[in-house]
C-alpha cells in the first residue's frame, strides 16, 4: 500500500464511533465498560497474585529527545544525608526526604489520551483539533475526565509467544488473523469492554539488549489493517508492549502511526504504550488464563493528553 | 503531652516492625497483605461501580511552596492549535499534542514511600538514612520496589461523617475510640492487610471553601496516641482526605509530624496523603458497605521516596 | 480614559517602527544601538566598581502561580553531603555537586522577547502570531536572535527618588513629564540606543515588606501615554524595578498591560522587568552621574519568548 | 603519570589559594579583579563590536543523559497560535506568548562555581563539603554571591588556531609552553585578574560534525601540569569551548577531571564550559587584538553550583 491518506480516510469512514455516544462524548471506547463487566471480572481473581505492568520512571529509560522527549529527571530535595546531618531544622530528630520530577507524560508506561492525536485538524467525536487542546491542555477530553473508568477485564494476546519464537522481529505487521489465532490458542475469548494487552516481545528484546531504537525505531506491531476488528471487537483499550502500538516502520511510504489517526479520533480508543507484559506472559503461560482483573488508573494530570499509569493486573 | 521525643521513642519501641520480616526488607506491612487476601477482597466488587480517590494534579492544587512544594506545572510540548495549523510536520495530515510535567512527587494525591522519614537518622527496618536516600534517590525502599502490591481489601472509616457533622473541624484529633466507634458505626471491620481510608472532611471544607491552608495549616487528623493500633491491626497502608495523615497542630508542643516517626521507619506503614475520599464515603452511606476492592498502584519512579497514586475503588 | 482598544490603536499607528527596518527584522529597537555608541559608553567607565541588577532566581521570590508563573524549583543532582559519604563513583578523591532549574522564563529579573505579546494576532513587525510563536516556541524572533546585542549605554532615571520620597506609591502613572524632570534633575540625556532603566522604588518596598502582591498587583509604573516618549527617543531597551513597567491597575477599565501592546509589537521595544537598580540608583545619586555601562546578556533559549538575565552596569 | 591522587595531593599544595583572602571567603580568585582593571579594559573597546560567547539552550543541544545532565526542555504555555485562537482571556485584542524551562544547570554554557567540585570532602577554602553543598544548595559560595563580579578584561589564547590547524585534536594535552606561545603569537600578555578564553577549536569540529560524543568524550584540553600556570598568572577564571576545560581522556589512567580538583577547591579558579568562541576567535585574528571587555555575568539561582551565562565581549 502506498496511498496512507486515501487508506486512512477509508478506515476512519469505516471504524467511526464519531457520535455513537452523543455530540459531548469525552470516554470513547471507555463506553464500552458497563460496571456488570467489573463484576464478572472480579471473579476471575482465582489466586490473588498482583502484577505491575509498568516499566520504571527512570533517567535509564527508553527515550532518545525526539521532540523534547526525553527521560524522566529525579531529584532529591531532602535525603537521608541532610536528616543524617541534622540541617533539616526539624524537631524532635525527624528527617525528611523529598523528590521533584521533570518529565513528558508519555516518557514511559502510559496512556494517550483523546486528545493525542488528530485527523487533519479533527479529534475525538468530531471535534475542532484546536477547540480541544490549546496551550492550556485538553480542556474537553484531559485524561482525568476517564480518571475512574479504565478497570475491568483485561485480556493478554500473547502474539510473540505464539506466532513468534517468544519475540516477533521487528517490521512484524500483527493482523488480524494473528490475533484470533492467538486467542485461540489461549483458549481466550476478546469481548466488548475488555482492556487488552498484546504482546509483541519488543520489550523483551529491549530489556535484554538494551533501549537502542526502542523509542520510534523499527517494532513489530499491530497492522494498520487491524482497524476494523478493533473497532468491531468494542474493546475499551489496547495496550502493547513497544513504543506506539503500531509496526514499524509504517505500512505505507511516508506514513506516520496511521493506525493512531484512524483509532484515536475516529474509534475514540485509548491506547496504552510501553507496558511491561512479560511477567504477566509468563504466569498466563503458566496457568493456561489470559483473562483477568486489571487496573490501569492514569495519573489524573488536568488537561493531560497522555499520562503516566501503573497498571495492575490480579489473577 | 510536651515532650514529643520521649513520646515518639517509647511508641516506637512499643510499635516496632523493625526485624520483622528479615534484614533486607524493603516491603514493610505490605507484608500483611497475603494473595488470599485478594481473593477474598475480589469478591467486595458487586455493583462495579469504581471510584477514583485522585484529585486533579493542576496548577490550581493546594501546595504553598513550602520546601520547594509546588502545585505541578503542566506544558504542553504540542497542541490542537499547532495541528491545525499545519505546521507539525506529519504526513498524511495526522497531528498529535504532547505534555510535559515538572512537579514534587508529593504535590497531589499520594504515598509516602519508606524512604520519606527518618527517626534520629534511621530510616525503615533499622538502616542507616544516609545508606538509604542520597542524591542518587532511594537505593534501597525506592517507591518502585512496592509497585504491584498496593492493591486489596479497601475500608473507609468515615470518622468525619460518624464522628462529627460530615467534616470533624481543624484540630481534632481522631483517636483508636473513634476509630472503632466508626467501625461499628459502618459494622465493618478492620482487617490484617487492610487499606484502610480514613475521611475527615477536611478535604471537603478545601473543595468547597478554597484551599487556603489546607497544605501543612491546622487539620482534623489521628492522634499521635493511635501509633498503637495502627500497628496492632497490621494494616497495610493509611490513607486519609488530609495533607498530612496527622491532626495539626500536632499535640506536642514544637513537634512537626511525630507519627510519621513512628509510623513510616518503625511499623514499616504505607501513608497516603490527599486522596478523595468523598464521592466514595457518599457511595458508602447509600449502600451501607464500607469495605470494597483498592488499587492504589503508585508511579514507580525511580528512587522515588513518595509518587503519585491514582487509587480506584470498586464496589 | 474607558476606551482601551482605541487609545491602543491610535498610539500603534502613532508609534509604529514596523517595516522601519525591513520586512525581515527580528531586532526591533536594537537597530538603535550602533556600534560607536557602544565606545561611546565604554568611556563612562570611570570607577570600574560593577551592579548586578538581578533579583535572585528563587524559591522565595515573587511569583504567585498565576498562569502558571511558579518560582524556580532549584534542586540538587549531588551534594556535598554525597562527596563526603563516599558514594558517588569518582576516583582519587574528587567529588562533585551539580544541580538542576524547572522555572518559568519569566519568573525573575529578565527581558520581554519580541514575541512575548500580540496585538490583535499580531506579532512584532507585522507578522501573524501564529507565523512567529507556536509549540515549538518563537522560530522568527526567538531571544537566542539577539544574544550579543544588549550591551551599550545605560541610563537611570531614578523617578522614585526625584518625584517621589524614595518611592512612588502603588498606581502611580509616570508621564512623559515625570521623566524628563527626572533626567533634568540628574543632569543626564537620555539618547538614541540607550538602555534606559527607570526605578519607582518598588522594588525596594517588596524587599521591605514582603512580595506580597508584588507579581501583577497594584504598582507604579509607566503611563500608557509614554508610548509616544518611548518611541520618539528611540532608545533601545527599557528596564524597571517592577512586575511590569506599566502602572496598575491599568489606566484603563478592564485593560491588561495596553503599552506592552504597543510597545512590543508596534515599537518593538525590549521591555525588562523585575530589575534591581536600588544599589545602583544609590550609587549614582552618590556620585550624580546617571550613566553607565550595562551589559544585559539574555540567556539564549532557543525560541524563548522572554529569558533570565543578570544586567550589570559598571560605572 | 599514573599516580592521580599523590600528583593532584602535590599540586594542591603547591597551588593552594586557601586562606589566602581570609577564612569567609567565598570569591575564590574573582579577588584579583580590581575596579581600576575594569578602568583599564573599558579601554578595550574600540569598534564596539560585541560578540555572545554562548551557544543556544536547545533540544538540540550535546548532552546526553550522563547523571540526569539531559537537554534543556523548553515547553510553552501560550503562543501566538493561542492568541489568534481568542481563547486566552485578556482583553482590548492583547495577546501573549510565555515560557518554561527545565534545565541542568551546566547544559550549555556556564560557570562553575565554587560548589561544584570537591577534593577528599573538601571544598574552596577548605571547608567541608557537606557544610558548603546540601540538598538545599550551596549555601555558603552560591553562584549568587558572584553575580556582580564577572567583567573585565578578557582574553583569547586561540590555541587551536596557533599551534593547531586551526583545531587540536582529541587528547591533545595543552600545556604552559603551548599557552605561552599562544600568547607570544598573539601580541597578547596574560595578567592578574583576566577572563581567560582558550579556544580549542573542539566545538567548532562539533558544530561542523554533529555532537557525537562532545559531553564527555575525548577532546583537546588543558593538561594537568597547567594547575601552576593558572595559580601563578592569578587569572579571575578560564573558559573554554570544551565540555569540561580538560584534555580528555584525563593523563591518568582511572582518572576523572583531576585538573578540577585543584583548581576549584584549592585555587578557587572559577572554570566555564562550552563556551563559543569561534567568531571572536575570527575577529581578534583579524584584527590582530586578543583582549577585549568581557561581561560574563551568571544568573544568579540562588544556591547553585554552576550557572548559565551569556559572556559578551566587546572590542
Amino acid at each position: 500500500m502506498t496511498d496512507a491518506a486515501t487508506a486512512i480516510a477509508a478506515a476512519a469512514t469505516r471504524c467511526s464511533n464519531v457520535g455513537r455516544w452523543g455530540p459531548d462524548d469525552v470516554l470513547g471506547t471507555l463506553n464500552h465498560i458497563r460496571d456488570a463487566d467489573r463484576v464478572a471480572a472480579a471473579q476471575l481473581v482465582r489466586t490473588g497474585r498482583a502484577f505491575s505492568l509498568s516499566l520504571p520512571y527512570s533517567a535509564d529509560g527508553p527515550q532518545r529527545g525526539w521532540r523534547n522527549r526525553n527521560n524522566p529527571v529525579h531529584s532529591m530535595l531532602d535525603t537521608g544525608l541532610d536528616a543524617e546531618n541534622g540541617t533539616q531544622g526539624f524537631p524532635h530528630g525527624i528527617g525528611g526526604a523529598d523528590d521533584f520530577v521533570a518529565m513528558p507524560l508519555q516518557c514511559s508506561t502510559h496512556w494517550d489520551g483523546l486528545g493525542h492525536i488528530f485527523d487533519h485538524g479533527r479529534a475525538w467525536n468530531g471535534r475542532r483539533a484546536g477547540d480541544v487542546v490549546t496551550s492550556r491542555g485538553d480542556g474537553v477530553t484531559g485524561i482525568e475526565t476517564v480518571r475512574g473508568l479504565l478497570s475491568g477485564r483485561g485480556v493478554l494476546l500473547d502474539v510473540g509467544r505464539v506466532i513468534g519464537d517468544g519475540q516477533l522481529p521487528d517490521g512484524f505487521a500483527i493482523t488480524e488473523q494473528h490475533l484470533t489465532e492467538t486467542a485461540a490458542a489461549h483458549g481466550v475469548e476478546v469481548r466488548r469492554g475488555d482492556l487488552l494487552c498484546v504482546r509483541t516481545g519488543r520489550l523483551t528484546r529491549a530489556l535484554d539488549e538494551g533501549w537502542g531504537e526502542y523509542a520510534g525505531g523499527p517494532a513489530p506491531g499491530l497492522s494498520f489493517s487491524t482497524a476494523d476488528w478493533l473497532h468491531r471487537t468494542e474493546i475499551a483499550g489496547l495496550a502493547t508492549d513497544t513504543w506506539g502500538c503500531e509496526v514499524r516502520p509504517n505500512e505505507f511510504d511516508d506514513a506516520f502511526q496511521p493506525l493512531h489517526q484512524v483509532a484515536i479520533p475516529h474509534i475514540g480508543l485509548f491506547l496504552g504504550e510501553m507496558w511491561n507484559l512479560d511477567e504477566l506472559a509468563e504466569a498466563c503461560a503458566e496457568d493456561g488464563s489470559h483473562a483477568f482483573w486489571l487496573t490501569a488508573a492514569p495519573i489524573p494530570v488536568t488537561g493531560a493528553v497522555g499520562a503516566p499509569v501503573n497498571p495492575v493486573a490480579v489473577k
